[in-house]
């Protein structure tokens, strides 16, 4: 029987420490995310369990999925006993001090299928975030600084960014500390290079793709604020995609909603690192 | 005083024919759109003065939009009496026989500062038409085949189409005749090849951006169909931007709504010159 705890970097979603029904992680780089108990649940679980035997996905698109171990009835975290689990990756395993973003993306968070109960509360929640203006919310983040100070802005203050306030969030994210009001981004173009150019690729398979629309679906960015691990290869900043429970048929239009959103966020992260002068320069023109 | 007459080839919006308040246009060229009688108008009218004078607009974004000639109280088309109207390009007059194709772009027709009422109105009517799946509805469509046999499908059978169905009216929109299961494409190539030069060089500004936010705004496609004209240079295949009673401030974001529209019809586009073998392989791969 393996040893389960409770992740300390998870930065959006249901969090078991709240007392809760949440997910686990264990020390071997597994993540163990509950199955919700409708529809949601078993739409993760058939999405999940058919993706990486896809053919029709790129291999190079797999990278941004977490991997898949399949799914395990263990101990809830809340105490109610036996409950149905997806074992996933644990992204930020890899990391000795990892800083994480979770950015939900497009700007509609409900499929066209819905009940219009759920249209409701999905369409008040997007109208009062940001989702409706930018294309995206920033669900959740997490960062620890150099004296062990953490920042982590509650998730009602992420919500409703203005342009602005997304501009600041981002360049505090890859500041070594993120508490104050001109961040030192000492991470800019270490992060934002490789994280543009994972956006960029993503992008290029959502112009085509007609085979999913991915509703409520997020983009989770991962980097190293360890200074010594962090020039690591294994440390190099990342971009995944996470949250499947909401994933629809494309029925042969490509997912514009999930386009709209990423084209809005990687222009963001464009000007922060436009903002960061020389530093910033390293990724091609003809690529943004 | 100029002759003004109704116009034949208007596919979308309130039409003079109907009897009601409607537009009208000259022989010299020029569109007489009548002003909405709330903020719709009077944001109309501000937009076109202030976009050609607008040192933000790259000049080859300029030829997207009509080109303006003020505006000027004039006798409405519905017996009314004197109404205050828009002097607009008319789009078609330079050809001998126009076909048009209204497509309105955007998954979302509502921008966020509209009313509890409109916000309703339009979500219900984005709902019910293919905007919400695919990122856009056909508002109308016009062509007149070779022995005068008009294709204008009526506006309810065009607002709620499947991908199948746009690709099949695309192919019929390109056709001698339209009436038919299996469309001849013989304008194919000669259309569709300039029309997706022009949405990705559209696609590459809305990229960037963040001047305006364009809702329930339309592209419209307009091409020579007479075989005697369809050669030369001044009946090439346009695309164009029109009806702007709706643009807001962007706010520092990129129009991810419009964009997301945008790209998924220029899927479609792409897909129907794929379909017509080597006549639509003459645009670069890169572009793509």
């Amino acid at each position: 029987m393996v040893k389960l705890k409770i992740p300390e970097h998870q930065v959006a979603g249901h969090q078991a420490k709240t007392g809760i029904l949440g997910p686990l992680i264990d020390d071997s780089g597994k993540f163990y995310k509950p199955l919700q108990g409708d529809e949601r649940g078993s739409n993760e679980l058939a999405f999940y369990t058919s993706l990486y035997s896809d053919p029709r996905i790129p291999s190079n698109i797999l990278k941004f999925f977490p991997s898949f171990h399949g799914s395990e009835t263990i101990d809830a975290s809340d105490g109610s006993g036996l409950h149905p689990h997806l074992i996933l990756e644990d992204i930020v395993s890899n990391y000795t001090n990892a800083a994480v973003v979770d950015i939900k993306i497009g700007s509609r968070t409900w499929q066209p299928q819905s009940s219009e109960d759920y249209i409701r509360k999905c369409l008040q929640k997007d109208r009062e975030s940001s989702t409706i203006k930018l294309g995206f919310r920033i669900s959740g983040l997490r960062s620890v600084g150099p004296s062990n100070k953490l920042w982590q802005p509650h998730r009602k203050l992420l919500m409703d960014l203005s342009a602005d306030d997304v501009m600041l969030v981002l360049r505090k994210f890859v500041s070594s500390d993120g508490d104050v009001d001109e961040p030192d981004v000492v991470f800019g173009s270490r992060v934002f290079v490789p994280v543009l150019e994972e956006l960029l690729e993503l992008k290029k398979w959502f112009e085509v793709q007609t085979i999913f629309h991915f509703y409520s679906c997020s983009v989770l960015v991962v980097y190293e604020k360890d200074e010594k691990e962090n020039e690591k290869k294994s440390a190099r900043a990342v971009v995944k995609l996470i949250d499947f429970a909401h994933v629809v048929d494309a029925k042969g239009a490509i997912d514009h909603n999930f386009l709209g959103g990423l084209c809005s966020l990687i222009k963001f992260v464009k000007d922060v690192l436009a903002g960061l002068g020389d530093a910033g320069n390293n990724v091609s023109k003809d690529e943004c």
